[in-house]
Order: C-alpha cells, then structure tokens, then sequence
C-alpha cells in the first residue's frame, strides 16, 4: 500500500499535526509513505521521508522540498516539462483542527475525487463544533452533559453551580480551556476561551468522574480498539496533550466489567455508522453512576490512535480498500432539452 | 466591480444553476461578469459572456472553452508559456445544492483565500441538511414544525397524522418531494424520496398554510429584501421551481401588516447573523395562528432571489465590498522549539 500522510494546516494544531506524522512514520513500518506538507500559508510541500524531523519544519528548511497543487485525481508535482501526478492509493488527512478536522480537506479530497482516510464533510463540521456534536449525539439518543452556551457579546454570568469546564466551541487538544472553580475565576477563564473562539461551551466539571476512550473503524467489519481509561490529572494542559500526540507504544486495556466495554462499544458505533465512515475516530466518554456519556469525538485523533490497536497497519490497510464515496449523479440536461423544445428551439 | 460567476456542479440542481447564472447575466448590468462553469466532471472551463446559452452547456460545446484550476488566490488559466490568474474582486457561489451548497466550493473558496459571496463552511453544512437546519433553528429560538425522521432500513410507518409531506434530507428544490395524503401513498412517496437521499424528513403537510418570503444580507447594515407571498399550487414541482429560477423581475410585497413583516425580518435576522455572512439567503417561512415558522433556508436561493430586492446590484456591490475573512492563525513552532530545547538540540 501507498499511502500520502497530508499534516500541517492553518490551524492552532499545525504542530501537533507534524508530531503526529513524524509518530505515524515510526509506526506504519511496511506501508509505503509519503508526505505532503501543508504549511501556515497553506502551500502544499512533497516532503522527503528523511526530513521528517521537527526541526525540518520549525527551522522553515521546507521550504527547499517542491511544491504542489492539488486537482482532480490527486496531487500534482509541476514540472518544467509538464506535470507529474503523485501516485497513491489513498491521502490519509492528520491535519488536526481547523483546515483538517472543520471539513475544508473533506471537501477537497471529495471534490477532486481523491480517495482519502477521515471523516466525510458532514461528518467534520458536525464534529468540529462541540455544540453540533451534542445535537449529533442527542439525534443518536447519547448522552452528554448538561451545557450552556455563551457568546463573546452575552452577559458574562451563568446558571450552573460551580465547578465548570469552560470550552472554546471550534477548538482541540484543550486549547483555551480553563476549569473554573468559583465565580471570580470566570471572567479570566473567558478571556482565554474568547482569545480563540467567538462561543464558549460551559459543561460542569465533575472532579475524578471515569473516562474512557474507545476508537476503532468500520471496514468490511468493525474493527474496535481496546478501551482505555486515560491517565488524568485535573485534565490534560496541552504541553501534556502535545505529548499526547507522539504516543506509538501499545497501551493496556482498562479493567472494566464485559457490561460496560459492551455499553462503550456499543455506544462509540451507534456514533460511529454511517456518519464516520471512511475515517478512524476515538470517541471519549464519561461514565457516572454505571451512564455512559459522550465527552468529545476526535475525528482525527493524535497519531490516528495507534497505540490503541492490536494491528493498526492491518486496520488501516483493510479501510484503505474500504473507503467510501459519493453517489454519482448523472447530469443528462432533460430540463434544459425540455425547455428548449418548449420553446421551438430544440 | 469584476465578479465570477461559478455554476453548475455535480449535482442534481446543476441545470437550475445554468438557468441562474443567465439570469443573473441579465439582471446584473454595470457589473463586468466572468462566468467559470463547472461541469458533471467537476472540470472547471471560462466561458465566454457570449456563450452563456442553455444549449451551449446540454450540446457539450463548452468543452472547448479554456479549461481552469484552482490555486491559492483564485482561479489560473494555465498557458504553454506559463499560466495566467483569473482577477477577480469576488467569486459568487452559485452552485445549487451539492458541491456548492454542502460547503464544498465553501471550503475551497476559503483555503485558497479566494473572496467570495456565498454561505460559508459550516453554515453550509448545517443549513445543507434539512435535519440540522432543525437543530439550527431550535439552538437560536426560532420554530419549525414537528418532524419525525426515517432512514433506508427502518421500518415504513410514521407516528403523526395524514397528510404528510416528504423531503429528501439533503435536497433542494423540491426534488424527491411528495405529499402523502394517506398510509397507502407512503411507500410510494418513501421509494421516490429515497432515490435521492438515505434518510427522509417527514412533518405535517398544512394545507393553505400562509408562506413568506424573506430574502437579505448584511453589508455594512442590514440590507433586507421586501417580503413575498409566493403563488403557490399544493407545492412547487420540479418543473415550475425550475422556471421559478429564471426570474429577474422584481415582484409586489405582500399584503400582511406590518406587525407580521417586522416579525419576519427580525426571525430573518436571527438566523442570518453571525452564521450566513458573507451570504444573500432567502428564508422561506410558514405564519400559523399568528405564529412563525422556519420551513427553510435557502443559502444559494434561484438567482441569488435577486427579484426581492429594490437594487440587487447595489445590494451585491456593497456585500464584496464587506465580505467576511477567517481570522489568521500565527504558526510559531514554539512548542516544537520548547521540545527541542528539552532535548537538548535546539
């Protein structure tokens, strides 16, 4: 298989993006790869396996690689003696946040009919508003926490008792969240949140509540990770999740009862199908008092969670050969030729 | 002003945005207009004003025209002795439905940097799905009719009373619509509707339900159309929404008080602002016992509803003029260069 690793982006992940890919090198060992790096100004760069070193890209020595565009059928490598396409059998998106998880690759790769690894449009700008996740949820009949909404414009007061979890609603990786313990905490923990979004989600935060991660992928069948219970402190900062983002070592499954890994599973598919499908997602949920709740989907989880798989070249290469697409629609112009008629010039 | 006209897609609207883009030929007169048509192939061609005919486009002739990609900044003309940018002050989304109105040319639009009118990503994704319109409408206070939802699979009955209409979730234009009277017409309706779509909305069908229509824009103000009782049969069919397309004369205002008027503009508003700036959008509403209803939103409505305004022209200069940008992100390696420091390489 040869698959095209896409990371970079113009978005507030754009370097965890590029942990992530230099950790999936190191992980896929028989996959063919290649890497097209999305930079902050959104030129596309054809990288060689060699300089994917985080200083290749912190120093700005990328710039050197060669340049490509993007068109039907995939990426193209210009030439001064015409252009030469990049063979792949498929572009996996680990571009994380905004470009890659808000829907604009999905859209691309969609458009150009290139088949790629992540979740469809649909699929990402449902997940990448932590606000139209609850309705996705809600549709499904999953629970999540009780929340408020708050504007950068509103009041700054809210309803719920105190502790709560203040959320940008657009961002990952725990940017410009803050848990705020009393009143007097809140107007700096909105001056954070506001620094990188326009709304503000506020959930209460339930001190040492169970979480649990369950990711997985619909190929010809499910293939469904382990479930594991995070090691948390109050919650991951982003320095911590940064090196969240590198994990390639295999983690153990949390010692939970067979009920619930059945209610965990059972839940991360009912979101999972059909929504997701094409891409490998790690659904994070609460459980309170035997309830599963769901927290987060990270549709484009750090390094894809591998360390999460039992086989996760095999799972990846059985969804390469899985990916689904759009319907085609056949455009035959009846109407136009009807209309024509109609008026005597057909 | 220099504006480009893009129509057409690979979508089942794609003869009702030829017919759009000709009438906007018409109707916008001081404007220089270049026309990018984007064919079932998803190729993008620059066709000449003189071209811009239904038959130019069901004969095939347009595939001589000069073929286009897209790049960072815009369209490109490329040439034997290097390529050539298309300038422009804006690109006017007028794709309906798939490609244009799922957030596609959205998302594109808005990685290239490229100014554009038209509804952004997300309010694309939202408002491209009946159910999430719902979902939309419900998060900002504003009503629609109760509705139940079937999928392919499930089981073919429905709770609420007969008659019942049906929609497509992810259609416009009335395409796959049908009202079904009694239990022995829905599985009929349901096999028509489901050609089109994997899930289905069903909500009462009111009959002689009062409807308005409210088109507008927000440019350096709100610039709001006047309000339309459209004539109406049980419903629009696909044929008479497709002639509904060409319209470029301005219309009468509806007869209602000016109570009800002021009620529409501000549910008008509601729903527009912040989510469909940059956008000229129509709201077709339902007025039931004094109440108003969200039926739908129209993001890229039948020749941008150009027929509503006193001066759609002047309407759409102003927009250009104050279309919105996302805000930029600073990518400054500092989490990879605080890393490397640790390490101790940097």
């Amino acid at each position: 298989m040869n698959l095209t690793i896409l990371f970079g982006g113009s978005s507030y992940e754009h370097e965890i993006s590029i942990v992530s890919a230099i950790t999936l090198k190191k992980v896929l060992k028989r996959t063919q790869l290649q890497f097209v790096f999305v930079d902050a100004q959104r030129d596309f760069y054809l990288i060689e396996p060699a300089n994917m070193t985080s200083k290749h890209f912190s120093s700005g020595a990328y710039k050197k690689a060669k340049q490509l565009t993007l068109q039907k059928g995939g990426f193209v490598i210009p030439g001064r003696f015409g252009s030469k396409a990049l063979a792949t059998d498929a572009v996996l998106n680990l571009i994380h946040g905004r470009d890659g998880e808000d829907g604009k690759i999905a859209a691309m790769m969609t458009f150009y009919e290139v088949p790629f690894v992540g979740p469809r449009l649909e699929a990402s700008a449902l997940s990448y508003s932590k606000l139209t996740t609850k309705f996705l949820a809600d549709s499904l009949g999953v629970k999540t926490l009780p929340f408020e909404v708050l504007h950068r414009d509103d009041p700054r007061q809210i309803e719920m008792g105190y502790p709560v979890i203040l959320k940008p609603v657009h961002l990952g990786s725990s940017i410009g969240v803050s848990i705020v313990r009393e009143a007097g905490e809140l107007d700096y923990a909105l001056d954070v949140a506001f620094e990188f979004d326009d709304t503000v989600l506020v959930e209460p935060f339930v001190e040492g509540i169970e979480e649990y991660n369950q990711a997985g992928t619909l190929t010809n069948e499910w293939e469904l990770s382990i479930i594991e219970a995070p090691h948390k402190e109050a919650f991951l900062d982003f320095d911590k999740k940064y090196l969240d983002f590198s994990r390639d070592e295999q983690v153990r499954a949390a010692d939970i009862s067979g009920e619930l890994a059945e209610q965990l599973r059972a839940t991360f598919q009912r979101i999972y199908d059909p929504m997701f499908r094409g891409s490998i997602i790690r659904c994070d949920f609460f459980v309170k008092d035997g309830q599963v709740y769901l927290n987060e989907i990270n549709p484009i989880p750090g390094s894809m969670a591998n360390y999460l798989f039992d086989d996760f070249e095999g799972t990846l290469e059985r969804l390469v050969r899985h990916l689904p697409s759009e319907p085609a629609i056949t455009v035959d112009y009846q109407y136009i030729h009807s209309i024509q008629s109609a008026k005597g010039k057909a």
